[in-house]
């Protein structure tokens, strides 16, 4: 499997197929197993109609049930379908666990269209072939089976030296924002060797906060994200038993894992032209740092500046300043790929014409000192172009 | 004055002229007087970076100060001007009470770019040959004064009669969103000769709420919003003594002026090509359909599936699903212009084709019902379309 390593850690594979689910007959099963089954930490949608999948994959975290097999369809998100959509859940799983060996518990993903039931004979023959298709050599890659509108495959592996053992981590996540008429989601996967305990899931929570939760392309949440990090111990390593430093090291390499992932989705935005990342620091709480990197991210008008390599800082004031902030926050300095342009509140005179020559790189930077705290944040966001328009609005035709 | 009617009401003259802010040569600051002085009422941008002339206005109207005169300057915005903006609104309120006669107190508006100080030179000169042209007969409108990146002119006038008189109000707004680098703000002006009690506050809170606040190009907030009402009694008609009956009739009539100069701004919102009305019924708080109406209105998915008249339902499930929501509401009632999409949760079958047909409409209908309650909120905004990402990226060069 080349172009995936979400299997580099040991214990994991991972491959898929077409199954027919997608009329352009590309791949769009995949299956992701881990021998030993894993512990299984999950971040999901907080919004109101997730999708079944999600309800049941959050049931099973909430139960620590140990993970042997995660199966991920694309190109149906199995949501907005009720009862009957949480029983198709269910015969997945039941499927999965009917064709595969040494099935513990099975965890189900999905994406793509929004309010179509899932075409259930098509997983069943599609499960069957995928059951068989290791064995005989004829699969494609895990990271393929789970795209939709994405134009590049985005996958992450990375290695690290505790106690004497090779660590390995692996990942691919699949997501370009909520494009296309119903087609939406972000799904991250993650695996580890390492045997990380359950309690490890608050670190989980906020390592996942800080990078897949700190990400806009549009600004809009989906019925179907889906954050799941499986570690299965294969590496004789525990978590519990390292030292401070090497807990440390983990955590930070797991960090950069997620937000590597995290990032090669806004790259991925649609009509994304260049990267923006904000950093926000000196705020009075993490939540306000929080608050205030999503306020500038998901102004169209600061979005659409970027596009035009425009440092326009007075839409960033604006969109900032319609939270409620405290008065400190008057002297705060904003700086644009490093040039200051307001210094504790003092508007700066900039040449606009290199400023903005600044801007045309691939990645830009606003760095916001709100003068209020030690709190800071990290958000990554992309620009607004002509593309946005154009595959959001022209898709039906 | 042809143009103008905001000075419709008895006692109002409105009119204006070009000092020059404006480097086109075109109409740059308007005077709006009230003789005798009016009672005035405000609405102001909620931004935290809320410009001098807000600041200076809201104090004025917390204090009760009667009006004689608005001046208005569009060009530029006096934001972020720190104390010297400050001291640049006072000495223009004072230059209209050494060149007008009859000024009591005088409000002072401002749009146009942020983070420039007032060219008080142009500012002195022009005031002094403002109040000389209504004489003169050389003047342009007061509606056109006010403008900025405007496209048309946005004006409302109605009458009514009341215990036997005529009961005016006139008005003028200007506003097409956030527009261009750091020029902002909706300005909007209403005048009226009943006479109305300082108590009527809460209710013109209420009604602008219920409008200029309900109404959305990009869901950015400028630093300058402003809402005034001038009410100065000419008509001889109190409101106070007015039958409960009367007194409606004018609150809903003061109501639909309202509405009428804010839709103005949304359908010249930059770029845009249809107006969309969102209704939300069925909620169990004004907070939570106004949340609705909102997070529906300010999703770039929503705007431009409308742009494309595509019945893309999914993005508006996911837009206001986005909110935390009581579980009744998982048997919502949706309609996209008139045709039921989802009854009380369940999704209807419906012909793409003919729906999308449907939405080509200039103004297109979003009905939400959220069968949680009986509270309800009505929101405008327009679709998202390439010219929107052409006039906010390419204004500089």
């Amino acid at each position: 499997m080349r172009s995936s390593n979400i299997h580099f850690p040991q214990g994991f594979y991972a491959w898929g197929i077409a199954s027919g689910i997608k009329s352009s007959g590309e791949a769009d099963l995949g299956i992701l197993t881990s021998s030993p089954a894993a512990r299984a930490f999950g971040l999901f949608t907080q919004n109101h109609f997730a999708a079944p999948p999600v309800q049941f994959c959050r049931q099973a975290i909430a139960n620590q049930l140990r993970i042997s097999h995660i199966i991920v369809n694309s190109g149906n998100a199995n949501a907005f379908t009720g009862s009957q959509g949480l029983k198709d859940v269910r015969e997945t799983a039941d499927l999965v666990k009917s064709h595969f060996p040494n099935v513990e518990n099975t965890l189900v993903c999905s994406t793509g269209i929004i309010g179509k039931y899932l075409p259930m004979p098509l997983i069943r023959t599609g499960i069957n072939k995928l059951s068989k298709s290791y064995a005989s050599g004829n699969y494609q890659s895990f990271a393929k089976a789970i795209i939709t509108t994405d134009t590049v495959l985005k996958t992450v592996q990375k290695s690290i030296i505790l106690n004497g053992k090779s660590v390995k981590i692996g990942g691919a996540v699949k997501g370009a924002g909520m494009i296309c008429p119903n087609v939406a989601t972000m799904l991250a996967f993650i695996t580890t060797d390492i045997n990380l305990p359950y309690s490890y899931s608050k670190k989980f929570s906020s390592l996942a906060d800080k990078s897949f939760n700190s990400i806009s392309v549009d600004g809009d949440m989906s019925t179907n994200d889906t954050v799941l990090l499986l570690s299965n111990g294969c590496s004789g390593v525990n978590y519990s038993s390292l030292s401070k430093k090497d807990k440390h090291l983990f955590d930070e390499m797991l960090f950069e894992q997620f937000q590597q992932l995290a990032i090669k989705v806004v790259q991925d935005g649609e009509g994304a032209t260049k990267l923006i990342r904000i950093d926000v620091t000196g705020a009075g709480s993490y939540v306000m740092a929080k608050d205030v990197c999503r306020s500038i991210a998901n102004s169209p008008l600061v979005k659409t500046a970027f596009f035009g390599s425009d440092p326009n800082w007075g839409r960033i004031i604006a969109a900032f300043g319609s939270l409620q902030l405290p008065r400190s926050a008057d002297t705060f300095t904003l700086k644009l790929c490093g040039s200051t342009v307001i210094q504790q509140g003092q508007l700066l005179p900039f040449d606009e014409k290199s400023l903005s020559a600044k801007l045309q790189a691939k990645t830009c930077i606003i760095s916001l000192d709100l003068n209020s705290g030690n709190k800071k944040w990290t958000y990554w966001t992309c620009d607004l172009s002509y593309e946005y328009v154009k595959v959001n609005a022209d898709y039906h035709t």
